[in-house]
């Protein structure tokens, strides 16, 4: 594509790096970008640079904050003894939406992957061992995907914790809220059954 | 969502305005930013500034630019005889990357269109018709879509174009070379057999 601007040229160029996006797309949101009050790009990008310039990784959970301790390990209400290990941040935007954990989170940053080169080291686990080390945390929950290098991590994670008297636990597995059986896929199915919880309990959860 | 830091809220909120970009795709492209280094944040940001704050619109065709005259325009060895009429400037690329258009254009700037509002006034038709008027414009060559408000747009041209001296034409509709006639719409092939060439001048086209 020949562009009849230079300055339109750059754009799309930069634009056309962020992931996802091609050059098609990057010269619509360049020209959507030229059709508004030039106001409104430059409200975006300060925030972009507001972005990158003052987020920080919150020193205790590596989760992402404007301070350096964030909010949730600064909440005194929540409980300190129960720790959930997740994979990146947008795990904990998840369990935080749900509004059914009160402990604190632990950011690993990834998860290890010998296939690409993310090796424990890579990873926030001398820090997670550290926190541990402490003796505040009763429970540990691994909140890790259920994929082959989050099965792997999971496991290192629980030969490393061995000789500590913490409780390990891991997300219950089974058919979502809402699904039919007949369209559960067989290991979800499986699982389910195997850990199948007391009638009483489930009712409960629903009050 | 809740979000752990006030400026990544803001970045994702400033970031899913653009269109077709919802605040899920807004929190990856946010994060993305935040595992590079802060320089390529700033080389985006900087390009995009630039490009609202800088690109102008060529006083002559409309086109983006960054002077007062843009390239064509400027360009002595393009025909200022031949003049072809676009709809935006998408258009102007997609013509001139078929590097077969020795002429200018005129960038409308849209299409008539009673249904969104835009009427005459609303486009460079008064600035279009003031360039013919001068005189040095022999053909003009009407590269509007072959959508009610194009055809519209077209018809209101053809008519105020009356008792000027110039040759009024319009891009050839067909099948796409390459296509199986199989497969091409009624309205095209039907268009096709009744606009049919001599041989002997799409022989000419190939060499």
């Amino acid at each position: 594509m020949t562009f009849s601007s230079e300055a339109l040229n750059q754009a799309v160029n930069e634009i056309s790096k962020l992931p996802g996006i091609g050059r098609k797309t990057a010269l619509r949101l360049a020209l959507h970008l030229l059709r508004q009050e030039p106001g409104h790009t430059h409200d975006l990008t300060r925030a972009l640079n507001k972005l990158v310039d003052e987020v920080v990784y919150c020193r205790k959970c590596h989760n992402l904050s404007d301070k350096e301790l964030c909010d949730i390990c600064a909440n005194p209400n929540r409980r300190a003894d129960i720790l959930c290990v997740v994979e990146d941040i947008r795990d904990v935007m998840a369990l935080e939406n749900t509004q059914q954990f009160k402990g604190l989170y632990h950011v690993l940053g990834g998860v290890i992957s010998p296939m690409e080169g993310i090796g424990p080291s890579d990873l926030k686990i001398e820090d997670l061992l550290q926190r541990l080390g402490e003796g505040e945390v009763k429970e540990l929950i691994l909140a890790l995907p259920t994929t082959m290098e989050g099965d792997t991590t999971n496991f290192y994670l629980f030969r490393r914790l061995q000789g500590l008297d913490i409780q390990v636990t891991t997300l219950a597995r089974g058919v979502a809220v809402g699904d039919e059986l007949e369209y559960a896929d067989e290991v979800t199915l499986g699982r389910s059954i195997l850990n199948r919880v007391p009638y009483e309990s489930s009712l409960r959860q629903k009050e």
